[in-house]
């Protein structure tokens, strides 16, 4: 290893969430340095070789780079903001959960106290933080992303979304409705297939196989979004709502909850009634796109 | 091939949906006979080799096996239940879209008329049928499948999810569900995305990427709702619900739909308000398995 690959490096905030990227970052062999409100948090890194800062001014001039993993922006604001502390020529980059707007506007903020700043979202559970499955996107200035990569991929797998330092939380906000969506409709059919004595184990590996078989189709389906033009190649949004329709009734007349399968039937619905029938399901990107009667 | 890979067999229904099935059986080499109402929509069929049964009853007989592919049930049982046609001896495979509980009184009324009976489930757009890529599963007597797999796998890829009837007409809306959930998951982050000038096209492969690692969770969750035990091994629903909170926030406040995000924290609060905050999201199964507020 270079010397670049042993960068010191900060971790302020030592959560469930600060500790497993401080322990990554020492496993990859990285003078790390730790703060954390409650000391205590610290001790197992300590006995592992990290260096416990005094102070929060200490954790932030002992490394080039400081990750920042709090428990919501406020609690980033109160630490670092409070203060005279010295953030001129740091970069900071916070890996604390918060919407687009926060990342921005804290963006700006660390800018004026001559900070660089990028934005990520830890997309990944503590467990797997260190290893290539920990997916961890940065938003803000290319070159920081690019000059720090040799550490931040002590973490995970490293990408740039882009100098809009509000990315990270959207990527993490868009991705978390997949994880949701997908879970979702597997219990339905796993609700539904119960009532015929199949049990979860069964339907898993099916519905796996239909969720990676759909999950094929976003790419071109996107292709649609893009061009703001919907043909009907596979079906038309008429014939689908028939579907859904019918997936309402099996639902409510086995007893299981019908509330998943009836918004998925209001949304294309209102996309027919706005005339969009005889276009593909993509087309309710419009829908999507603008506040709904929920 | 041998003559059981060229056994006779006749299609029933040439709609959108029954036209592929006669054309890929022709094409496998199968002597096929077709009926329809309105015979027109056999010409092609014939002109491939097809031949035009003049009545339910020809169509009937000249083949071991009938594969029906009507608009609904009630065209099934209107067209082979109003008069004399003679059921006795013959397979029916009905891939007519419909309910379980009509799956199961089909199979019950076609065995008092002395016909086996399997009911299955076109999960495949009609272009890909006579390929691998077109899942059609099948319920009934398992003997039934095996001894017409043969002649089955020239539509696609045959399975047989079990015995009861009522199978196929589940796994289709099972899937159907999971086809919806990947796509409004994947129209929700894009259109998250697209507040911040992300097209769809540059959100699609993440999207895809982030849906076959959570299908990649269904197996190992699927023990869990199979053990009715649900330890919070990577994150408890109560911390879920900050997020789902955080996804409805953020979808508000940049002006996109919230319906989606909302009926997801609605069901997670739902489950913590039932006592079961810490334990891990497939809990949730039980909200899906009852009637909802909705």
């Amino acid at each position: 290893m270079d010397d670049e690959t042993h960068a010191p490096v900060t971790v302020i905030g030592l959560g469930l969430m600060g500790r497993a990227p401080a322990g990554a970052l020492l496993a990859a062999g990285h003078p790390t340095t730790v703060w954390n409100r409650t000391t205590s948090k610290a001790d197992q890194l300590v006995a592992g070789g990290a260096r416990l800062a005094p102070t929060v001014d200490d954790a932030l001039v002992a490394s080039p780079l400081t990750i920042i993993c709090l428990t919501d922006y406020r609690a980033v604001h109160d630490l670092l903001g409070a203060n005279d502390v010295a953030l001129g020529g740091t970069t900071l980059v916070n890996l604390t959960s918060g919407s687009s707007t926060q990342a921005r506007d804290t963006a700006r903020w660390a800018g004026q106290r001559g900070a660089r700043y990028l934005d990520g979202a830890v997309m990944a559970i503590p467990s797997t933080i260190g290893t290539a499955e920990a997916v961890i996107p940065h938003s803000g200035p290319e070159e920081d992303c690019q000059a720090h990569e040799p550490t931040l991929r002590a973490l995970g797998t490293v990408t740039h979304l882009g100098a809009d330092h509000g990315l990270a939380a959207l990527y993490d906000v868009a991705g978390l409705t997949m994880m949701w969506g997908v879970l979702n409709a597997w219990l339905q059919g796993t609700a539904l297939l119960r009532t015929a004595g199949v049990d979860a184990a069964t339907y898993a590996p099916f519905a796996r196989r239909l969720a990676v078989g759909v999950a094929g189709w976003l790419p071109g389906y996107a292709e649609q979004v893009d061009r703001g033009r919907f043909p009907a190649e596979v079906s038309a949004l008429e014939t689908d709502a028939r579907a859904m329709a019918h997936v309402v009734e099996e639902s409510e007349a086995l007893g299981v909850n019908a509330e998943l399968p009836k918004l998925i039937k209001a949304m294309a619905d209102r996309a027919i009634a706005a005339g969009h029938g005889g276009e593909q399901y993509p087309v309710l990107i419009e829908e999507f796109g603008k506040p709904g009667n929920g």
